[in-house]
């Protein structure tokens, strides 16, 4: 991680007041490991081993980064039992001891996340201030659609006729919603998420114009799924476009027409999806990646940062496409040449033919 | 299209009640076609051929799909003379044959969406809702806009001083549209369009900073053009950016100042425009693409998705640009000879002189 | 520039109108300049030189217009002292003459919108029109927020709890700036804009299901900072993402999560920046461009469009790696070809090795 390169006041601005005071031995009792250490140990903040004070609890998510282990100033640290074994140096330091250190530190930014969110409630009651409305008013709701008891609807969000949210959801802002579209339960949808906007399809007439086709279908999406910002899932043409449950799909990520995307999938910033993709369960998706429509991947495929995938996948495995970075001068010969490669193909078994080297049909 | 691999409950969900009831012959009444069926056959929805069941309509489009019309379950479907010549098989189902099926579906979609509002509206009076207000009270409309009297205007729009909006055209929700920028009649953009944000313009001045240049121009759109979920289409630096008539813009696009995109080309999601470029008319532009700035595209320069066109296109015609898919290790050893291959060019060369094959300059 | 595609009727608008009417005289004794020609032209516009009329003044940017000179019809253009000296064909065009005729006309620009706008508030204030509000009353504001004095918050924008916004800084329109956030001074947020979404950071459970990491974090943006339409700059996980002074982003850009951005650096439309990547100061990255995450980039590094950075870069310089644009048949044959690349490397080492002109390792 690159937090070395980050100037020193990060820590220290006067909103990151350490809001939450958790006492150590709170936290093992709602989270578990096993706590070598001072259980009234209070804490005010994660942070990354390099970064970590006395007063931050902190993890050790990967081996590449043991050897910070030996000089942070964390107050504690979530490490794996192998990590703690293997960490004879300092017989002082406090550890959380979990199989999945990672996994650990994903549940205790919950639980500080909602400590905190507690703590501000508190605090706005204090100060005589109203509670966050659970449906801000400045949304547009329209009177057929269908919002669960405990979903959150923040401000300027648009939710058309007969839409439906689920228990649990929370649509963050500025989210539009469209017609008929489902979400379910426990989703999170970020500022600027376009569900069911009309998808890409038209017919062209004799001239050469093109005619709509208007988009009958809509979008269902699945429980514990995760929208980014300004990411837009089009409604489908006749089917619907479905996003399956636990998918987390990143910012400005463009989903087209009866697109169907596997359970547990995640798709990272900017990906393109065309219409009528398919795409497993378990896969991921790289930054940037194009995805063609009409085909399919299988489960557990992965795909390379700005790939394009222009046929079905049928085996799971990682799959890549993207020219490779170079010096532009470089850059430049080579792609040069590549605009000739097939002729050098033909030139290579010109010569093995009169090397008489060729020993079958060229490759 | 991928619609087999979609669940079976597509079509069972609670909200997707037969809303429109339409009789066949109204259909054929309204839309033209020969019809070879009862009509009297009532339809409750639009359905591809694999999926549809007796209350459905669907339609042939290609040949390639001809096998599904042996075993559709539709009721009618649309095809074309040559596919109702070729059917032989099955003389009991209803068709309507018409030039152009894909054309008449796509009429077909928007009739079924007119019959659809329709109901909605009615449902709605006997209801006692107030009608969908023509302009949403949400949006903020500067009074030096012009909205014309048919234009509809969704929830929570932003349209500034001197803007023009079209007869029948639709802002559908959370659309801005910037100040003096003219959008044609009978558009439709989807929600988080932005028309008319600044040109991405600066000069550098001698500590190498970004000196901001005021983009003074604005967007000029024509008419029957659609554009899509967050797309974003920046005003003119000193001209306008143009968006000719019956241009189609999907989801996620990014188009620079001064852009002219002749009628009746589309492009796909995800694709950036840089400034300054010009795209001709019937051009289409693959997801993903980036066409670089101050270059010209001909007219009917169709560019494959995620392609990056750096320098003009004179020639009508199909380009392409992207590093083809392969398992991640082949593409690594690929990946990695690529960066030597005017290297590879070279001693090929070499090969070529030492066995005399070489015959002219090298290639 | 392409502007001589577009057709005349770009400047003839009836919005178009000459709001602003500047005297040569006051021009050059706000911006500076020696000037060669009357005092008392009157000018209507800034206009392309190819394009301008009498009544606009223009500007020659670079010396590749150079010949545009000697036919302009402007009524006066910026030149630098090397141009004037040359333009010997014309002694009776008007001249500014300045060192660096695109950094004035950068300058101009900002003196003329000035303009506009106070007209614009003037014929308001004549018309009887309220003065658009510094914030306008759509917003949605946390109380714990912080907007500066100065700072203006155009409609529909939501800003939360916690968040500052600087002295002189503009939201425009539907502007999110997440809780905790910080924006700078002189800043401009175009449309759309979301600050402070939760980046993308999730951890595997052991059925492999991703489990959300709170984005405890914020984002923390400098001044001089403009962010182009729809562009999205998540919080970070632990630390704050952060863009430092005069950074500049053009539309539909994705930050992740720790991003540490360089002063002065300006990224083109549609790029990716993945998580914990850090950009050094006076960086450019074209559009479309993805650099993934846990890297770093030097200062003064130039990234060309649709590049893919996989590794960090240390030494300034100019870097590239796209497919090259073809047509579409010539590129299958290459594109194939390149499938096989490293094996016809194998097969010229074995070629050099029966002729005997391998002289070490292969390449």
């Amino acid at each position: 991680m690159a937090q070395a390169c980050l100037p020193p006041q990060v820590l220290d601005r006067a909103t990151n007041k350490p809001f939450v005071q958790a006492r150590l031995a709170d936290i093992v009792h709602a989270l578990g490991g096993l706590l070598q250490g001072p259980g009234d140990l209070v804490l005010a903040r994660i942070s990354p081993l390099a970064l970590a004070g006395s007063d931050a609890i902190s993890f050790l998510s990967h081996a590449r980064y043991a050897q910070e282990l030996e000089t942070t100033q964390a107050g504690v640290v979530i490490v794996s039992p192998e990590s703690a074994a293997q960490l004879k140096s300092r017989p002082q330091l406090a550890l959380i001891v979990t199989p999945e250190p990672y996994l650990y530190y994903a549940r205790l930014s919950q639980w500080w996340a909602q400590a905190e969110r507690l703590q501000h409630q508190e605090a706005d009651q204090r100060a005589g201030l109203a509670l966050s409305p659970r449906i801000h008013p400045s949304s547009v709701i329209h009177p057929q659609a269908q919002v669960a008891a405990s979903a959150r609807v923040g401000p300027l969000c648009v939710i058309e006729r007969g839409a439906v949210v689920g228990e649990g959801t929370w649509l963050k802002s500025r989210v539009t919603v469209g017609e008929r579209c489902v979400i379910g339960d426990n989703c999170i949808l970020h500022a600027g998420v376009v569900v069911g906007a009309d998808g890409f399809g038209f017919a062209k007439d004799g001239e050469g114009h093109w005619i709509k086709i208007e988009q009958l279908g809509a979008v269902r999406i699945g429980r514990d799924v995760e929208i980014g910002a300004n990411t837009c899932i089009d409604r489908g043409a006749l089917v619907d476009t479905v996003i399956e449950d636990g998918v987390k799909l990143d910012n400005l990520i463009q989903i087209g027409h009866n697109v169907h995307i596997g359970a547990h999938s995640a798709l990272a910033g900017c990906v393109g999806v065309a219409g009528s993709a398919t795409i497993g369960k378990h896969c991921t998706v790289g930054g940037g990646a194009v995805i063609l429509g009409h085909l399919s991947l299988a489960d557990s495929v992965h795909i390379s940062a700005s790939s394009v995938v222009t046929r079905s996948i049928g085996v799971a495995g990682h799959y890549s496409g993207f020219f490779p970075l170079d010096d532009n001068a470089n850059w430049e010969k080579n792609a040069a040449a590549l605009k000739q490669l097939h002729r050098l193909r033909q030139r290579i078994l010109a010569l093995e033919q009169a090397a008489h080297l060729s020993k079958g049909p060229p490759a």
